[in-house]
């Protein structure tokens, strides 16, 4: 069995329910969306809004997806800080302590990682930094299409705040075989990708050779990249990619399957990951 | 008619489509997606993974919903310029001019809007924050119910890049009659939200009293805040809001309509603007 997702996600909130012009009172469960700061060496780096739970995962995952840290062998500790006396405040910064401070620069990582360059902006100049920092992958895994057929139904019976609320995305590591080893929701598609990364790399399971990436909403090329940076040979969705995530996908040799449905699904790229 | 969505969102890629364990080569159209770099006075300010039209619209979206104008009044100018000699990065570069930019802070806009404050880190210090820029709308409008449910087929009709992909969000601004005033795709959310607010600040339509927001994915607090900005009364989507979301619609006044489905949809706030 999979590590749970968290079932905390969800409020009930009073609402009015119409149907054929007329309006009852109701209630109903949304996804709990709240800020969290996350801290480096005292400093705010950032705020996503995500759902609370898996903190500690998401703001791992961040802190690798962003390169501040190479591995979570560099972090000498990350926890919760109280900053407010008021209890809707408690839970919503967490800190990251590093081993060695010094080479750290925030200014820099707080500016926006994209800048102008003589390259120019545009998809190949994204795509050569993206390949800058994570090389192509060279991972022998097959996966067997027969498994990913079965993925989507296995995912979302361990989505039990989307099945309440239908506003949670997830996303989940697999092995070939297609069993789940851990699933994760959030409000935001890359906070879920972030924490599934955060949860390998406490388990030490980073480089994630030989696993699959499954997530229940579109792939971006920012999702391809969390998944080449974290070394995983094939990424899936029920849903369709974009077209730099095809190409960066194409470009480091991550198999990117779509529209994984039934008994079917298309490949975008490294398709010789199919078996 | 509304004004059509951008057709030209979409590349084909050659694909493997595997349907019962085999597999047979094939193309698939994909959203487009590259990177638009964002310049206020010649500095990059952001860089945003998008879909390439209506790109003018998006950085004047983009710089009232941040707060870097009030106004499109407060423009000299918004253009593509040519940075590179790569054909690839033709048109990925936008740079606005002010008319009075000496009151600029831009390494403050650069930073996370978001900083830790003595009142903490949580949704409630988020949503007064988010009103202390848009004051609770007072708006007369009425929305009625009938208008609402014909709404996801019209966005589905004018929505020509999804119909392609499956891979690009819509946004769209109607009247309470259920009339469509514009309609805009994206790979982002709250790029294709941003598209029609700068569709409406380039039509001298601001602020938009009187019109509703249609969205195609979930509504997070973001898209509220937005909403919320450019002084729009309702927003309707076919999935989920989120918990945040519900309290800012509250707060604000803003009639938050989810789960438009058939002839049915909940109201999470300000539901005496529905009739």
């Amino acid at each position: 069995m999979p590590e749970p997702a968290d079932a905390d996600g969800v409020r009930r909130v009073a609402i009015e329910r119409w149907a054929d012009g007329a309006s009852r009172a109701g209630s109903d469960g949304v996804a709990h969306e709240e800020p969290l700061e996350i801290q480096v060496g005292g400093t705010a780096l950032a705020v996503v809004m995500r759902t609370p739970g898996h903190d500690r995962e998401l703001a791992l995952g961040f802190l690798l997806g962003e390169g501040v840290v190479a591995s979570a062998a560099e972090l000498a500790s990350i926890r919760h800080e109280t900053v407010s006396p008021d209890p809707e405040a408690a839970g919503n910064v967490i800190r990251a302590r590093l081993r060695d401070e010094s080479r750290l620069d925030l200014e820099a990582l707080r500016r926006n990682v994209y800048t102008s360059s003589s390259c120019g902006v545009c998809g190949k100049a994204t795509l050569e930094r993206a390949l800058a920092t994570a090389a192509p992958l060279e991972d022998a895994a097959r996966f067997p299409a027969k498994a990913l057929y079965e993925l989507p139904e296995r995912l979302r019976a361990a989505q039990t705040g989307f099945a309440e609320t239908g506003g949670l995305h997830a996303a989940a590591l697999f092995e070939p075989s297609g069993r789940l080893l851990v699933v994760r929701e959030d409000v935001g598609r890359h906070n879920a990708v972030d924490k599934v990364v955060g949860w390998a790399a406490e388990q030490g399971r980073l480089p994630l050779a030989g696993c699959g990436l499954l997530v229940s909403g579109r792939i971006s090329f920012e999702i391809v990249q969390k998944a080449l940076g974290a070394r995983i040979p094939l990424v899936a969705a029920v849903s369709a990619p974009t077209s730099l995530a095809v190409r960066l996908a194409d470009a480091g040799r991550v198999a990117l399957v779509g529209f994984l449905r039934g008994r079917g699904f298309n490949v975008y790229g490294a398709g010789e990951r199919i078996a």
